[in-house]
């Protein structure tokens, strides 16, 4: 079928984009560094965005919308934020077109704005601009607000998914009269994040927060995700920032306290981005092609079937019509692959690749013994049996896939986090074994960059809850009271 | 409460301005013509956005995504579209900002585009030319997308969300092997536009085709619903388009036949936007605020509590409970108002400016009764009801709201549509009152012209299966064989 992917050990990089190509998920477009978000790739993203969607309103979020557009001038009024953000970026000059006369579009200069305008990076400036408006008073706040959106960062070397120049992604901005609520606000999204990244991506993360270095430009604390790819990187999978009052002072966000006192607002942020679809895919998908966990799969059982006789395909199609209508009242997702331009082999092939948990194959003898072949995705085993409570066994089967998908992803980061207690164990370690690599830091800025410039890897996060325990630092032998994670990152 | 509102009759333009902004829908924004849609507008949105969705999938389509921008060479190659589209846009020229060393953020000219950037004004170009890499052979088609995404065309005088800078749409691109099923496809989703118009928004509209002048730039052919406001004029709540193989013969998307021919691939493409919440709020409500049909109520039911004591305050309580339980077993969204900062007088003229279809009273009285109070928002009409079989009753109340809500609209409609038969007529009916006035038009671009120069009427749509009839045009005499609809439209 010409549908063939390299292998991860041949070519891991050249692995993942075959496979967002074949299995239809995206590609690079016209426009540098921006993609195309194909319908298959799409649909997971939906699943993805459904969920997450569900779990912001079950905590009290509303979603709410904002302007493309930033005045360049909102940049310099948070001092770390331009420094992190206003940099690489898109900029809107001019607001019209006209023909030359000789048949040629070119810009008119004489429709120059004013103000130049920033296609968003990141929407706290114009959020929090907004936010002096709707806060007079403590009655007014908390203000709970998520936002899907589409943002621009002019990234230099793109990846699909992973680093595109355009992106979307949701990004909740909320508002509070105390530190204390707000802190609780970037936990509570923390632990949303994680539950979904662990439930429904059947992805283990670990919950962390990042070093001073690493943080949101703008943020006083960023807590994050992170989880591990096959290849033995890490890739941030969400982040959530206690902003304390840094963007309310820089856009003058006061309340009246209920003592009466004016008071700047503490504010929160937290985004997750389509760069999850490549985490998804990254996190378990095979040499065959995608495995998707059957809570994010658009299609969750694909039936084909194989028949020699007109006969024996209307029988087929009888059966097919039973099972779908009895899928649907489970709310499982079915497809029925009818196709008479493909064979069998072609089809298997195809849904192998793009992921589909089950498949079920019906063919004659089948019809004959009362059977079907049942065949999952992610161990790529298959049996035989009765059509009789099929769907309920279906049903279990796609709980346990969910849950074996996460177990084997788990085994996979326990087995690649590896404490180490020297920098050549932990040279050693990072070139042979990768993964997430436990160790001693004395916490200051300079012993990080200096990991980070002659190994690459970087200091994923401190994780939450983090046990304490005496040590000394790798490569200074300062004394250091925690462990943090180091990795290669995407 | 300082919530009160100009009254229509007063200045409807005004009475339109200050409902958008007390009932919290949406804000002017920081950036030109860009609007805020605040969390209880953007929630009315959501509900649009779902249903739609759901009936586009129904339909067999799926939804994708495409660039935001757009090379600005992709707007030379149709004719007829970048007359209409690539003149008024934003151009993105620079792809970076620098610290010019004082302190101020200035764009770096060393990084201009070689090519510059227009932010999307609507995507078929950036479409097509995808599709090219996507259809090879009539196995490939049709091609059944859809997008949800913001645009930008650059308006000089702007309302909010009758016509702003950005706005959020969908727009579906669909690609077929043959004309008949392009026309097919374009004339369903008009039929799904206008089910939608009438049966979730209450409003009853006109089913149509554009005359040449008022074409999408681009189009064979443009169908679109014409909804009527209570002012009288005319709003375009969606349009579907038969594109012809116009896109197809710009961007060189050629298919192989079934007999092996290669042919320019079919195109339709059909939209509706944020425009639509401009239209919800000006066919139904009334002085006293919003009035939203139940179907797309964010909240359905308010429920607010009367009472002096705690005891009393507690009793309350235990009903409501009761009460939210059964409301949710019947998927109906309910909200108590408890707020102990705020009268109860106060909470009616907000729930009543914000459209909730229905508002429980529950005071002293009526715990001892066993009654509550039920007041309708459309009719401004209460009553007490035994809190026996109350969410039933509630459950019909609401579908006779919507039922209600769109009779209302459907009578204005007919009484506000004038056949006319001279231009005296026409101009002394448009000049004392308004709405559709169906006339006999020459079928000249030159006529439709001088009337639109003359009383700033147009064309709205020649209504779909309009009755053939002899006539003369109103303004040249000339012979007609249909009546076409005239209106002011927003």
């Amino acid at each position: 079928m010409g549908k063939g992917i390299t292998s991860r050990t041949e070519d891991y990089s050249q692995w993942y984009n075959e496979l967002v190509d074949k299995a239809d998920l995206a590609e690079h477009s016209a426009v540098r560094g921006c993609m195309v978000i194909k319908p298959y790739g799409f649909a997971i993203w939906e699943k993805m965005q459904a969920a997450l969607d569900k779990m912001f309103k079950d905590t009290g979020h509303s979603n709410a919308y904002f302007p493309l557009f930033i005045p360049k001038s909102f940049f310099s009024k948070e001092a770390s934020h331009v420094e992190g953000f206003a940099t690489e970026c898109a900029v809107v000059t001019h607001y019209r077109l006209k023909n030359d006369g000789t048949g040629n579009i070119v810009v008119d200069e004489e429709a120059k704005l004013e103000e130049e305008l920033i296609v968003r990076p990141t929407s706290e400036t114009i959020i929090w601009n907004t936010y002096r408006g709707w806060i007079e008073s403590y009655r007014d706040l908390p203000i709970l607000v998520n936002q899907w959106a589409n943002v621009v960062r002019w990234e230099m070397r793109t990846r699909l998914f992973l680093r595109t120049a355009e992106f979307l992604w949701q990004e909740g901005h909320t508002a509070h009269a105390t530190q204390a609520e707000a802190i609780a606000e970037a936990e509570q999204m923390l632990d949303v994040y994680a539950t979904f990244a662990e439930q429904w991506m059947a992805m283990p993360v670990v919950r962390g927060r990042k070093t001073e270095t690493e943080r949101f430009a703008g943020a006083v604390d960023t807590y994050c995700i992170e989880a591990l790819m096959q290849d033995g990187k890490a890739l941030q999978a969400g982040t959530s920032h206690f902003l304390g009052q840094n963007f309310a002072k820089a856009f003058d966000v006061k309340f009246t306290s209920k003592e009466g006192k004016l008071e700047h607002v503490w504010a929160t942020s937290w985004g997750v981005s389509t760069r999850l679809m490549g985490a998804l895919i990254m996190a378990h998908s095979d040499d065959a092609g995608l495995v998707l966990p059957p809570m994010l799969a658009p299609i969750q059982v694909v039936i084909v079937p194989i028949y020699k006789t007109e006969e024996e395909r209307q029988e087929i199609n009888l059966l097919v019509d039973e099972l779908m209508a009895a899928g649907k009242q489970k709310d499982i997702s079915m497809k029925f692959d009818d196709r008479d331009t493909h064979r069998p082999g072609f089809k298997f092939a195809e849904w192998e690749l793009k992921g589909v948990p089950v498949r079920l194959t019906v063919g004659a003898r089948d019809l004959k013994n009362g059977t079907v072949e049942i065949a999952r995705r992610d161990q790529r085993t298959k049996e035989t049996v009765s059509k009789e409570g099929l769907i309920d066994r279906i049903e279990t089967l796609l709980a346990d896939i969910q849950e074996s998908i996460f177990d084997t992803a788990k085994t996979f980061q326990m087995e690649k986090t590896t404490e180490v207690d020297s920098y050549e164990e932990f040279k050693e370690v990072l070139e042979n074994k990768g993964g997430f690599i436990s160790a001693h830091w004395d916490g200051t800025v300079e012993t990080e960059k200096q990991i980070k410039e002659e190994t690459k890897a970087t200091i994923r996060c401190i994780p939450i809850n983090n046990k304490q325990e005496l040590g000394t630092c790798i490569v200074t032998g300062k004394p250091s009271t925690q462990r943090v994670l180091f990795a290669k990152a995407y």
